[in-house]
């Protein structure tokens, strides 16, 4: 069973905290939606920008990238595996160097219209089941680097889970490596996430939310909040969050 | 029934005349392939490089970058209709805004992978329905030239048919316009090309492309000559194309 | 300006009055839904499923069968040109051959899922840029018909506007032409529809879409009335349509 | 190192055995072509017909089905995951009832162009990634027969390797399991395929194919022989082993 997580200590002031939140954005393709990019925009510091693979089609990636730019919200690439039909949450064996394409071709064509709308892909953080993949598949983890090195070079920071594969091969690379704790996930004591196939995996509660948003915060599990946007209510907790940490004296900006 | 075009005079000093030779490239797609890339990079100087909206997947885009830069040869993006079953060759009624974000996605893909061997997209031309669109429908015209636009400024050239309303479009946008001729495709005494459902429209004489070659460069139809690569026999045919300009002292050179 | 349509009498006595109610369903994909399909279910009589080419994967037709063919409604396939990014409301030049062969893909598809949940595909309805594209392009409409006619020989009714180039495809191909009607469309004094681009082209009170849903019916103007189930409220309005077309003494009920 | 394969008896008489021959064709898409399914079916007698989820399109289905019934191949469902990218080569963690859902569209969709051309879908075989998946993965081999059954009910031929959970899920559910042997990959020992990893894995030499063929055959290893399509002189080395089977006084027949 799911324990709240416990930080190390927990006596951070949060008067010295800085926290980013960040959430999937732009994720619906065509005649459907899904995220309410316009309220989400109004709660977090850095957007996952969906760059056509899993969802977000060109016309929604341009609109995205213009609503965040005009807020001051940071983008970023939020990269996936080729599969609308599956929303990129089916996990696919995609060898190093087509993968690592892959990464760098989204990342290329979001780029587009970050400048256009006067900013510029920021970080980079993976997708469904490509994320959960470089939690623990070293190969994979190192090629959707070396796509976001092909992409970029070595100045892009990397979005991930504290100690994955995929923080790890980004350090390694010479990429800033940028850990995130998530808010609405239940960890183990051991400090990683209870499975979604388990029982109390998500917190629903919205005051449970906030509350592992402050633990989490204080205990500095991440320099990143990632708080869930293609629920129903998303864009709703995701404020009471924002509003709890500022109300805690925390500071909400994009990591540097 | 079609004629050879006559130039206007014909009497250029070929030692005066530079042309660029351009021919799509890249054009496989996963387990596909289409077009012999090696070969047609040892006889361009400009590759027109799918996108992977009607061919090309992001491992074929990064190599044929790869050989093109090795190689000197100009990159640009071809873009097209988001169309792989029928290969970009059916016409769509996109509506304007959509199609210029799908023309920026696919420029910003490949500018990573162009950027990634040491080079850049330097000019952008539409492939098969969207080019053929672009000869008649300023709306469509107009949508194109924004979308390179949008994702690169006004310094980017669009590359076209001499008098279409693609190339006034990116002239009235302050985009260099770039005419180019057709060496395997037959003209109607009014300089138009002759439609491919018309008997004679393609020439398949390698004798007589090479002599339309000539002649068109003479004529100083174009600042670049168009070859296909998508047939059996197209790089040979490239060659020998290239072979014959230079043997008249025409220059060879990517347009500047 | 649209006047509401007037009938060419208007005397039916509605006790002699039979009507097919139909919807667009199934119109989500993969993590994206669109059409609340069970309420919708029990307004209607004939359930227009997606089948993947606009919209419709197949867990959704699966589903869609299923729910239709537990509660008696009739399944007809809703096929359409293969574009997911634009939900099949862009139009495509496809050559008729091809266009033939996607459609008669579209039906097998479906007849699976039919044929499964103890029904099956009863009847052909074109969607979006492809229904739009067959009210005045005979070839496009003779290949819509051929591909009916390929997928399921001379037996498979197919619904459209009257006096369509597609109905008259379909007669002319020994197929049963049904022609419909639409509650929520404005109609010119000829008795076509008002372009959705301009004003009043689509009714949204809901009093006057039951009150034109009667008079058409009254009016004899199809065997067949289309609803649209995309917006929000549809399956609401559709359920307020059913009732007054039951309380005027209509009888509802999958046309023949 | 791999070794041929050694027959358990290998003194069956030739003149009792039949055999049938299986390939891969139809596997082009759009523009691309792959297989050269003309003379490919001058060799096998039962084609598996890719059916648009990792090649094949509609127009291609069709013409393949034409082709397979003039001359009596037997026509077989050649399933795959929906990944034309990348040929389907590319394993993916597809749910269970989605991955039946697939399966069943996949088969529906063949079964049109099938019975258009006077003939029918036979029997069902997974491509590629999916093939390899069902080798050891048994939800996913439940999974395939699930669709197979959905589509067809309990009387379609489910093709695999011998002693794969595919063949077991199939024989569960009711359906024919029959075995398949390779005529150009070698074996182990144990009578498993040597991977594609390991030297040696695919027989190049086509005197080697010859012989294993005919070894195989003998060895009562499979009732039907699979040789690959998709290679350069594919059709020539399958009809070379067709001759040779003949020749040995072996029946070539699709399986009952």
């Amino acid at each position: 069973m799911a324990s709240m997580i416990t930080p190390s200590d927990g006596t951070a002031d949060p008067a010295d905290l800085v926290i980013d939140l960040n959430a999937d954005l732009g994720e619906g393709y065509g005649r459907w939606t899904l995220t309410d990019d316009e309220a989400l925009l109004s709660a977090v510091t850095s957007a996952n920008v969906a760059c056509g693979f899993h969802a977000g089609d060109p016309s929604i990636m341009r609109r995205v990238c213009e609503l965040a730019a005009e807020r001051g919200v940071r983008i970023g690439a939020q990269v996936s595996y080729r599969d609308l039909a599956g929303f990129g949450r089916r996990a696919m064996d995609v060898p190093p160097q087509e993968l690592a394409d892959e990464v760098a071709y989204q990342i290329g064509a979001l780029e587009v219209f970050a400048r256009a709308a006067g900013s510029r892909v920021s970080y980079v953080k993976p997708h469904g089941a490509l994320y959960n993949r470089t939690v623990h598949d070293a190969a994979q983890a190192a090629a959707v680097v070396a796509g976001v090195h092909l992409a970029a070079g070595p100045g892009l920071p990397v979005l991930g889970l504290p100690g994955s594969p995929l923080l790890a091969a980004a350090a390694e690379a010479g990429l800033p490596a940028v850990p995130e704790a998530f808010a609405d996930r239940a960890y183990t004591p051991a400090g990683t996430l209870v499975p979604r196939s388990e029982p109390g995996a998500v917190l629903h509660d919205p005051d449970a939310v906030v509350e592992q948003a402050l633990t989490l915060v204080r205990g500095g599990t991440g320099r990143s909040l990632c708080l869930h946007g293609d629920t129903p209510g998303a864009a709703e907790l995701a404020l009471r969050v924002r509003r709890a940490l500022a109300g805690a004296g925390v500071r909400l900006a994009a990591f540097a």
